[in-house]
């Protein structure tokens, strides 16, 4: 399968169409979330990586041309002008792990027209579920309030691909480890897990299955205890464990019934036998709800492990993000469809400590002590630097959470942060729609000479623009 | 990557020590989903010819061999009796398309102990999400009632491998057609799609986008009319359509606003315009809800495109699954956990028409006309017949659905049906549980000595079983 007919159809007609009119001028092209789901105070920018390593690898073969023409019931020849076709474009983008707001472009992608719009759906793709993921794998080791999580995610997420994915957004938002052995492989991860129910249930008793596992793993082990009566299988795993002598690392896992309850009830048969040191492992069903409610209630569990509900992002398990085009040869653009309208315009994202996020027009000066969110990542197609790190995404997570604000961090109900808007992004926002609004569609002229500077800075443009051929 | 390390580490912690106790008898999972979310009635069957794809090829070779020791940090030594290990069991299971219902099996792998459980994981990840996705995708069709719907879904799910899949069980269900030409090209479906918001924005106003179109594409086109003003733009649309005279097949697509009374207008005016066979595609955020609405209301919608809350399930994004032992070494074996516990026992289904499904035991006689659902697909690791294909599981989906009662069906409120337990799988759970509620957790004999018949049957035993080894 090709990644580039791993593509919308229409991305295909509509390149067709502006080969045949000559339209390669500049495009800009802006990702970002329109609003966050219900329960979400905040986004993670997730999914960059693998975004850039497919328009890295970008380019039209003959095949993916002759499947084009197949699925339109075109002659080969009719698709000739798209092979060879590759990213050769810039793209400015939110680095993984860095708080994004509502608004705030996660991207943008400035190359000609055909190319920037044929990238769109696998670039949608990548950076909304990892994204997605993200931001709720970040609510549960905010709930974990400094306790371990791991993900258990990979048998419920949407395919193994995107179980992949969930192990790394996961370990980017500050998870312990993952029980995904090709994952924690890949990125170098610590892998979790010892047992499942049916390894109990292969044994004549739990304390035969629990010695078994103990003679095969010379290290610290994890007994699963909940398969037939909880009490019980604490009390078989304090037996065995008193008797192993592993030291520190032990544990028990609960995975069913009240977790709560039962890990008060295990905490205390295991420190009546001596094993203070052997910790508690919570999993079935947890997400940063589940965790938020153990935690409070000062369950003693020490570990969570969370799988479903947070690998699927159960509720809510897309954002509604949109790659619009901002901008085209030099005219902003923008859509004025009921509740779908777009900002027009190359953004940029100012943050400063203390003081909401500003989101503005790319040639704006920043305000004092403010730092820029979008970053050059990628010029003429090719990476701006060396692939980005997990751990450096980490670093980013932890200083942009140390300055959210409290509602926008809570578990239950928060408030999402917001994005001012600059005075400039609105005037053109305003000066685009009322001429649209009056028919009038190409206004780059009267933008050029409103007596201020222009909106849109020219410093940086990318190289390879061409001018269009064809203004109709 | 390797599809054998697509796994949680507990599957290679557990072979391990299987391998070490000689426990290689033979091993009974059960793939099944314990509850339907709450706006499901029933399930479509999907995932098998991908879980059949990873047994048939899964061995575990000495570089994943290496990989768990890695993360083990184990002496590669350890792991020697892990490498070479192939899946050689036999597989039953419903075939795809098939309507399933809570507690059914969708699966029964038989193997050796160490075999049934590696292949766990990855199996789960197929069936879940894909039989997730199915049973979603089907409620569009039903909710469509013969109007064509098709899949938009690719730029929302989770990651490329979600959106493939969902194009094909969308086809599965009777999706005319998807926006995703990798996977139009791989099953040969019909693919869809024909210009975004950006390419209208690209150009000076809607019409000369349209006539652009037109241009580029000779075959009957689709424009989309809600760029700014969907009014102006049908009108736009109108204009250029009576010029094309392209024949049938063009259509106009609304993507936002109140698609209903939109559909009416832009109906009206195509109409008064002569254009009585251009068709009305709506599009956005559209799901069964949505589709139903507008059916109901008589909105002269003629396709509905679906994406996001189709592909992604966004209701009910998981399934609650299981892979559950359920026999060991001729051993009827279950988990009593809270909740969760689980019937034990080789299983298969019969479906009569007209009277609710019957779980039983598999050895049982089928009742008079039943149709077992459960089929051997796999033998010694080996496929039983030729892949399946997309338009005989469409077909068994159509032969099941026109048996479902109506209350499953519906779209609202569904009532899931159930099947009815039988009697002699009923005895077996309570004899298990009584058994490991005693302790007595090894009771084979007892079963045997029942004076009826034994509760499954011996017949069909797998090639490969090996006897255990160690029975302490």
């Amino acid at each position: 399968m090709s990644h580039v007919t791993t593509t919308d159809l229409y991305e295909v007609t509509m390149a067709l169409s502006y080969l045949k009119e000559g339209m390669d001028g500049t495009a800009t092209f802006s990702l970002f979330v329109r609003d966050l789901p219900p329960d979400r105070g905040f986004l993670v920018s997730a999914g960059l990586e693998s975004a850039l390593d497919y328009l890295t690898d970008f380019r039209v073969t003959r095949g993916d041309a002759e499947d084009f023409a197949a699925v339109l019931h075109r002659p080969r020849r009719d698709l000739e002008p798209l092979v060879g076709l590759a990213f050769r474009g810039e793209v400015r983008a939110v680095p993984e792990g860095r708080v994004v707001l509502a608004g705030e472009p996660l991207m943008e992608v400035t190359a000609p027209l055909p190319q920037a719009q044929l990238v769109e759906t696998y670039l949608l793709s990548q950076i909304n579920h990892q994204t997605t993921v993200a931001s709720k794998a970040v609510r549960c080791v905010l709930a974990a309030a400094g306790h371990p999580v791991v993900d258990f995610s990979l048998r419920r997420t949407h395919g193994p691909q995107a179980g992949m994915q969930a192990a790394r957004v996961g370990a980017m938002t500050g998870f312990a480890g993952t029980s995904n052995v090709a994952a924690a492989t890949r990125w170098g991860m610590h892998a979790s897990g010892t047992m499942a129910h049916s390894y109990i249930e292969a044994f004549p008793d739990e304390e035969a299955a629990f010695r078994a596992f103990a003679r095969a793993h010379p290290g610290p082990v994890t007994f699963l205890v909940d398969t037939y009566d909880t009490p019980g299988g604490v009390a078989a795993a304090a037996r065995v464990l008193t008797g192993l002598r592993r030291g520190t690392g032990c544990a028990i896992r609960l995975d069913s019934g009240d977790l709560g309850a039962l890990a008060r009830q295990a905490r205390a048969a295991l420190d009546a036998a001596g094993l203070g040191d052997v910790a508690i492992i919570a999993s079935g069903g947890l997400d940063e709800y589940g965790i938020d409610a153990l935690v409070r209630s000062g369950a003693p569990v020490d570990v969570y492990a969370v799988g479903t509900r947070v690998g699927t992002s159960a509720d809510a398990p897309y954002l509604d993000s949109a790659y619009k085009l901002v901008e085209y040869d030099g005219r902003p653009v923008m859509k004025l469809s009921s509740a779908k309208a777009t900002a027009p315009g190359r953004k940029q994202v100012f943050r400063t400590v203390g003081q909401p996020d500003r989101l503005a027009l790319r040639g704006e000066s920043p305000p004092a002590g403010a730092e820029p969110l979008l970053r050059t990542v990628m010029r003429d197609g090719r990476r701006t630097g060396p692939p980005d790190d997990l751990a450096a995404a980490h670093a980013r997570l932890t200083g942009d959470l140390a300055t959210l604000p409290e509602p926008a961090l809570r578990i239950h109900n928060p408030e999402p942060s917001r994005p001012q808007i600059s005075h400039r992004l609105s005037r053109l926002t305003t000066e685009v729609r009322r001429r649209l609004q009056a028919g009038v569609h190409d206004g780059s002229s009267r933008d050029r000479s409103s007596g201020e500077p222009p909106l849109t800075d020219r410093e940086e443009a990318p190289r390879g623009v061409h001018a269009t051929k064809n203004r109709s």
